[in-house]
């Protein structure tokens, strides 16, 4: 394994993957700033991303490589990738094309808030929730 | 286990802990939208964060909850905080105290860019890498 000072602060690409063979991908519109969602990248989704500049992702619960959009047609340009200090997460600033990235039919995944000062049992409120998409007729009825 | 419906329409928080009882928090400047860091909340972290509004995560090395900027002064004060649709990631606005969230002395982790096109090794460029803080001063030499 590299030392940290040389993943910190050299200029290779060298991820840590974790157990699973993942780098986490966190996901922000370039024009708006928004967090659009976060999903994982195993080596090969990491590659094509870089290659290609089309955002790819692992799939967890389908167990497979998955470019962004491949059904939806909702893919991701990526404007910027940025790698963080202890390289096991990546930072992708793409142009999202068509309404939005979440299967949901929402344009951000997180579509949802947590009022602060909450104990015990935590509820949560929609905030920019409304469909950008019909998600059964975008993935055909599956998640 | 919730049906998926109720985890992703529902208003009830249900985290979605991974094996290791984790979900992925985004930290992201609440003026800049830039992303800071990103990091991870066991159920303890998570309730904390929320009740009292102040970023507490689980640090994964050391193996012990941890309140942001509980030694170099760096807090982080959530403006807001929301859920994804599966629940296992969480994205937090902040309002970072100190010069920077970056335990390497920067503002933000993401402090290296990948450019894309690249095929083979993969090789980094400094963005944004100017360090905003002495990180052995701050940390007192711990990393």
């Amino acid at each position: 394994m590299a030392a940290s000072s040389e993943i910190e602060e050299g200029l290779a690409l060298q991820p840590r993957f974790d157990a699973d063979g993942l780098v986490t991908a966190v996901v922000t519109d370039a024009a708006s700033g928004d967090v659009l969602m976060v999903a994982h990248m195993n080596a090969r989704a990491l590659a094509k991303t870089i290659e290609t500049g089309e955002a790819h992702y692992y799939s967890r619960s389908r167990k497979k490589l998955w470019r962004k959009g491949e059904e939806s047609g909702h893919t991701q340009r990526v404007i910027e990738m940025r790698v963080d200090c202890d390289q096991d997460a990546v930072w992708l600033r793409v142009e999202q094309a068509g309404p939005g990235a979440c299967h949901t039919g929402r344009r951000s995944c997180f579509y949802r808030v947590v009022a602060l000062g909450q104990t015990g049992e935590v509820t949560l409120a929609f905030r920019d929730a409304e469909r950008a998409f019909d998600p059964a007729a975008a993935y055909r009825g599956k998640p």
